[in-house]
């Protein structure tokens, strides 16, 4: 049964998230305890304390993790794809993406106002990464002609929100397939923009 | 200082409300205590069950109210209101209402996990029949053949999300009016469903 520390930590780390996840989104961050935490993992309370050092940097990781993945994952476009493509490619991944992490993009957007400030600063700064590059698909277009947008900035602020709301309502096995609410969302995106 | 119990009850129950949704929203309704809400309002805890039976009550009271409040704000219109007309003082209409209350609209988010079944089933019967009147507004412009919508429930879920995301980087006094951002956002949402 002996297994060094690293290894044990590999195993338990993600264990720690995920409990920490789960207890987040349905609770709240304020209303969990590191103890709740722990019995939800199976380890007493002060060991929690070897793979993390507070309730904070739990938060921290989770929000850090989701918006680095996002960032991670986009798919990548060769160098000529047209503005077109590029919204298109990413209507479609921003919807899989966030309607696979229900969790995560709640407590994205609930959990906010417990980071502290510092950590608050680095997730804000990981979204408008992300939304950059959204406002510079808008902005290509809109200088090659093809998109019309009157103000790029609120405009990518409309797509994203209108995306991460299927979230609310998309349920697997319901009355249209993940593909189909894609192929609609992005017939949607493309008209907003004038496409 | 002699009261009516009836004009102490009117002057306490809206500062109750106040307390309870300042409280919730900054830290979530499952880690506020009912001691902390009268301590907020400045009453013993004893005393706010004067005022409702428990915090699940108070929780449902506010989104109960936000959503009646928002069903009965609603712009009235004459019957000879075009479609194109009915969606943008919708559009319009929903933007202000939603910027005017961001507590509520993030407790009417985040917290609908906290309710109780039976008040879960009725605060979502006043959501389907404000979602069902941008609705019918869509399916009499697609009829009328003006609007170009492939799901008209899908649409209604698409525009309200985007709508609401107004909420979330919308700071008075910044770059924008909201009178601006209320005309890009209906030139989108016209756009969006092909009119």
């Amino acid at each position: 049964m002996a297994r060094t520390t690293g290894s044990h930590s590999d195993i338990t780390g993600p264990r720690v998230r995920a409990a920490a996840l789960s207890l987040f989104a349905q609770h709240g961050f304020a209303a969990v305890s590191m103890r709740q935490i722990a019995r939800e993992v199976g380890v007493q309370a002060g060991a929690l304390y070897n793979y993390t050092p507070d309730k904070q940097s739990l938060l921290f990781d989770l929000m850090q993790t989701h918006m680095s993945d996002l960032l991670s994952s986009r798919d990548k476009l060769p160098e000529t794809a047209s503005p077109l493509e590029a919204l298109e490619t990413f209507t479609r991944f921003h919807i899989r993406f966030h309607s696979e992490r229900p969790e995560e993009v709640f407590i994205a957007y609930m959990e906010l106002r417990n980071l502290e400030p510092e950590n608050f600063e680095a997730i804000e700064k990981l979204r408008r990464t992300y939304e950059d590059q959204l406002e510079n698909i808008l902005r290509a277009g809109v200088s090659e002609g093809v998109f019309k947008v009157a103000d790029p900035k609120l405009a990518t602020m409309a797509v994203i929100a209108m995306l991460t709301g299927v979230n609310t309502w998309f349920r697997e096995g319901g009355r249209l397939s993940l593909e189909e609410v894609e192929q609609i969302y992005w017939d949607m995106v493309r008209k907003s923009v004038g496409a």
